[in-house]
């Protein structure tokens, strides 16, 4: 490859003339720089992105930070694999590249690093947990003026850029679903409360059961971890109870399923089962026998929306000229659930 | 943030000295290497990873190329989302961010550009199809001796580092199942012959066959795009023609599955179904009523392969001390595939 070296001797000029030239620094004779680029593109000489980036201070990477989880294979998780692709499109069409951060276990993310060694230019943060050192780190960002979005998990009393899904009231949809219907012995089948979503699915729980002026018992309320595993071992307690349970409502797809799973292990028969919904509206839903009745989350979308809040207010990306507001004068923004109902959850 | 300035000045040395020591460039006295050290960490200096790139040509980032596919959640994608949770976990053992990059649509990437404009260390291939600016694009990667890897697609006559799955014998394997329970009449429903894949399962389809002393029917031989609604459609054909076909064997899962839910929509039950055999053995198989025959697919272990392959012979990453030969050097690696049965295949 030509070196700016190279470009200088044909063109006649200096290598500083190059680099004013082709990074659009300063006043430059037309002639110039006309010799300059038939001179680069004659020699395929292409500048540095790294150099270039250095003068703009921009390295034109949307970031994205994944949480550490052992064994998992975090791209096939449904709700990451979406919010991803939302992601994706959108820096796509924006110009950007987008790159991909791991966390490592035990290890709190030097978030504002990222920013300083200029790494990235904003910043997507997904499967955050809300303890002392993440906050901290997170904290940093937000009084360092940098640019960041938090998504699925909510820091209470702070002011970050926060794109979620109202799971209050996709839970609520859930349960008015049943009890009206007449199902009245609804267990819930939850994730671990350290996750916002959690706490807002069962808050959701409790408003929908209020409404048909019942309450959540504490003898029907399980703890799962997400994952269809814990699903199939919820089973064993479901099985055992099927004459005091006649819905079930799990807190995602997967655990439902692995319910579902776990129920047909211990030979209950379809038509034997109690009613179903699940959470997230995944791929799996559609495809489950019963096909199962879900909460759609639009986790496309708000992947989406992220990207575009954080271009809007930080001059990232190309088609943005004006800042307009730092991301603490935004809300946290909610986009909608809705019911999917299919058989799994309906009355005989 | 301070400046190399503020750390020269405290640090009571030059600017240039500041670069030395903490890029590691020059001999450097021992005293004014703990100085500048000292006051860096004072200060809370820290050099621009892009400054320090430019200094060491080198990113810190592994590229991957993604497929343009219109409106497709490309990350959802199984395929896709295992191979990438493969690359990404062997990205984050070697201390590496992953800069995934979009074509865009009509466009052919300009692989050398991103070497030349130093974004990646090392690049990964996905979803590439056999068309002349593609090839050509390979071409000139490899003649100026970038690292990269082609992944699920082969070209014949290139030398390139592709990793791949045996869908030769994965093929055969499912075929023989079939054969050997006594089934006659298979139908097969490929994907696009574009797609070398695609051809590698049809051969193994055919010595499947000939190992029992039969031959392809072409009235069997189905094409569909490896989309579930592919299969829907294709299930209209199928099911006009029960009577003459007693086993279906699928080129994907989610296209096994929509010739099932197309079936079904026809009024046809599950215990009138042929038999049926998947590939890629995704979630989906697995959670299908009846359970999903399937070619398991090793897409995790190829994605860590493909990284290994890369680190290992072009000095990427932080592990590796020596090249040992060009990419070009290597054979084009298949990893095996392996048949899982389920209910869905098995004669009753």
């Amino acid at each position: 490859m030509a070196s700016r070296k190279e470009v200088a001797d044909l063109a006649g000029v200096s290598e500083a003339t190059v680099s004013r030239v082709l990074n659009g620094v300063g006043p430059i004779k037309e002639e110039t720089r006309r010799k300059v680029l038939e001179a680069s593109e004659k020699l395929g000489y292409v500048p540095s992105a790294i150099a270039r980036s250095f003068a703009r201070s921009k390295s034109g990477n949307l970031g994205v930070v994944l949480p550490y989880v052992p064994k998992a294979h975090l791209f096939s998780a449904y709700f990451f694999s979406e919010m991803l692709s939302g992601i994706g499109n959108k820096a796509r069409d924006s110009g950007m590249d987008l790159l991909v951060m791991f966390r490592s276990p035990g290890e709190v993310m030097n978030y504002a690093d990222l920013f300083r060694r200029q790494k990235v230019d904003a910043c997507i943060i997904l499967g955050a947990k809300d303890d002392h050192g993440e906050l901290a780190a997170m904290q940093q960002l937000q009084e360092e003026g940098h640019p960041f979005c938090v998504m699925n998990q909510h820091f209470a009393g702070e002011s970050f850029l926060e794109v979620d899904a109202d799971h209050v009231e996709g839970s609520r949809l859930a349960v008015h679903h049943l009890t009206e219907q007449g199902y009245r012995k609804i267990a819930f089948l939850n994730g671990p409360d350290s996750y916002s979503n959690s706490q807002e699915r069962l808050l959701g729980v409790q408003i929908g059961l209020k409404e048909a002026g019942m309450e959540l018992d504490p003898d029907l309320l399980l703890e799962g971890n997400y994952s269809r595993r814990s699903g199939v071992e919820a089973a064993a307690t479901i099985a055992a109870r099927l004459d005091e349970i006649d819905a079930v409502f799990a807190a995602n797809d997967r655990m439902a399923i692995g319910v579902m799973h776990g129920l047909r292990e211990r030979g209950i028969e379809v038509q034997n089962f109690p009613a179903f919904v699940g959470y997230d509206d995944s791929d799996a839903a559609e495809m489950s026998v019963p096909p199962l009745t879900s909460v759609r989350v639009p986790f496309y979308e708000m992947g989406e929306l992220a990207v575009s809040k954080l271009i809007h207010g930080s001059l990232v990306g190309s088609a943005s000229t004006e800042a307009s507001g730092s991301p603490s004068e935004w809300p946290r923004e909610l986009l909608p659930t809705e019911l999917i109902i299919r058989a799994s959850s309906i009355r005989k």
